[in-house]
């Protein structure tokens, strides 16, 4: 028997179950070389207890197709670190796990801390000589992977963030009082999903006018004078900043709100966003109509706004995995590599997986303009193939029908 | 001349443009009747400045259409009382304008507020014999206006509420740490908004497993006592709350972060919604995992999750007012009348908007069920047809495209 074992790890993305699709159909189609195709429920912490789903028999079609426009991990996720000791007794019994249930293959959909699994993983079955072949698949919103184009599961988050922001600042722009609105989006280290808020522009001088990236260093004072330029030309302004936005010294907004004197009434520090912070000091200093709205776990639970582009690159990088297993390969992820932007070609490679975790693929400096307030005509440049299509989630009832585990 | 004016008032609901393109386009077809149709940007506000568009000469068929599916107020809104005493001069002003622009029929789309507006309007043009017609069209995502089964707007907020608290909820499940996510979502006093969550549940026993509306009375051991419990049946525990929810003495739940203590670096009391602070209070009770989600304005600004039910609705009320007004009637509100629920059927009266104004219309006590954690079996058929059918936003680049004034 050469069985496949398929894990997901680490945050959700909108598609992370079209990357779980693309490896079950590519699996089962390659009926000479896989006999059973096995998912691991909530990563490889369920190994342990063989919390193991057979979707060969056990995925209805109906099921396996509903996958594609389903968010979250259909298998269940987890967060846990391998040791770096590959004499730890964990490696073994991982791998007797793989023994009993006759793994060939196995892929791990995830980011950063999930390419070190498939890392420590392949490296142990080379200590060991096991034939096990250990891939892993990119995911992440934060598009934060190194060696790679750009992640599976960015696409539809930035479509997401660029169409809610374009929302927001229409609702914004209903009163003539004027008002600030601070969208505060995901990306502690890396502002690409909050680089994408600036495709929500819909004509010259539309919002958002400013936009703040945690590689541009913030300072309070500048922002006041870029806030009451704004609020010069318009008088509903929208400001898109990412929750990592930190100032010259490397501290972050989030942290200014947070001294001896903010604490609640067990005397617990309080912990406030960056955008709620802003908010209250706009407030507090120009005496204006601020709010702040935080994206928060939508921007990567929400499948609605997914990229079509997204999800087919997401069941592609599945099948290419699958291939690239069976010939041979482990100890890789996935990339992508550009091709070109216009007409958007995309090639696929394989990049030693060791070489992704533990780094961080941040916006590069030339992208950021206007003083740090702005992305540049290159950025939308990358990021506009990627949100290119539409996908239609099945409705019943007047709502999304999403696949979920019966049990 | 017979002019039609109309325009938007209070906050933006994802179909309260669809209510004006229903005004447009039937005031345009009773061409023996109507010779201009006019917008009134910003409500009512706007007409002291004549801020009149001519929206039979300028607004593109295009935009016209575009209409439909684009939320916020296309012709901008705003937040004006009118004084109570119709002697006050502005009354004769606005009046000077009406004639000024040779209106017959003025039709306000809004809330509790705007129906004030046309209840006054309507009252002055009495008292000085003027022969102008004043309607009031309803719009409001809290559904609180009364002599109405529910309003245009809630339908599709309640639809985006429940697709949107499913997609949080099989985000929140992808873990097995006990974790509970609060949901916060609009609704001060009624809670017909956050009752549509319960409408999010796929299976028996899904999230979200509890429900808190402000029409019963909230309390935090007995909260604690039923997150515990729900903790026992599953690990991830989602919690609606409506940002209202108040305890017996009737004090919201959101003021209890902001006694003394709490105060940031400037002095200033911090405003905490309900649900960060019962994120904070799970925390440091139950010492367990506990994150808070507000929909914030996305609940009402996007138009991703529009009913078709909803928008069909809020057209269908357009044409009721502008064939009523040509009839002759005037200081009413269109009210909608529920034949049926299944096969659902409705049917179009108009009220005195004297008796809308200043009244709320909340969540009757014996559709709340489970202690005041849910709501019962009569609420979701109540709820059901609202949300039924969808709309397809034109997409371009990627991106929806909306309407907007282009000057």
């Amino acid at each position: 028997m050469k069985n496949v074992l398929v894990g997901q790890s680490g945050g959700p993305t909108a598609v992370i179950n079209s990357s779980l699709y693309g490896v079950i159909t590519a699996s089962l189609a390659r009926t000479d070389e896989v006999d059973v195709v096995y998912g691991l429920i909530n990563g490889i912490e369920g190994i342990f207890e063989d919390r193991i789903l057979n979707l060969s028999d056990d995925l209805s079609e109906e099921d396996r197709e509903l996958l594609v426009t389903t968010p979250g991990a259909y298998l269940g996720s987890c967060r846990y670190k391998l040791p770096s000791d590959l004499n730890d007794p964990v490696y073994a019994l991982i791998f007797e796990k793989f023994a009993k249930w006759e793994i060939a293959y196995f892929f791990y959909i995830g980011g950063n801390d999930s390419m070190d699994t498939a890392h420590k993983l392949s490296a142990y079955a080379e200590k060991i000589g096991s034939p096990v072949r250990i891939l892993g698949l990119p995911k992440t919103v934060d598009n934060d992977l190194v060696h790679t184009d750009h992640t599976p599961g960015f696409g539809s988050a930035a479509k997401y963030v660029a169409a809610t922001v374009r929302e927001i600042a229409i609702d914004a722009s209903v009163y003539t009082k004027p008002a600030v609105t601070i969208v505060e989006i995901m990306g502690r280290h890396a502002g690409w999903l909050t680089a994408a808020s600036a495709l929500a522009r819909q004509f010259e001088g539309d919002n958002p006018l400013l936009i703040y990236l945690p590689e541009a260093p913030f300072s309070l004072s500048d922002f006041t004078e870029q806030v009451k330029d704004c609020l010069q030309k318009k008088s509903a302004v929208v400001v898109c900043i990412s929750e990592g936005i930190k100032d010259a010294d490397g501290t972050f907004i989030c942290e200014y709100g947070q001294g001896d004197a903010l604490v609640d009434t067990f005397g617990h520090k309080k912990l406030t966003g960056a955008g709620k912070y802003l908010e209250e000091y706009l407030i507090d200093t120009l005496g204006i109509k601020a709010r702040s709205v935080e994206l928060n776990v939508c921007q990567r639970a929400s499948s609605i706004y997914q990229s079509l582009t997204d999800v087919n690159e997401a069941i592609a990088s599945g099948k290419f995995a699958v291939d690239s297993a069976i010939n041979g390969h482990t100890g890789m992820m996935v990339g992508f590599t550009r091709v070109s932007d216009e007409p958007y070609a995309l090639s696929y490679h394989l990049h030693p997986a060791a070489e992704i975790c533990n780094q961080e693929r941040v916006v590069p400096q030339e992208w950021i303009c206007g003083d740090g307030t702005d992305v540049s005509e290159e950025m939308l440049v990358y990021l506009r193939p990627l949100i290119q299509g539409e996908t239609v989630t099945p409705m019943a009832d007047g709502l999304p029908q999403f696949a979920y585990r019966r049990y």
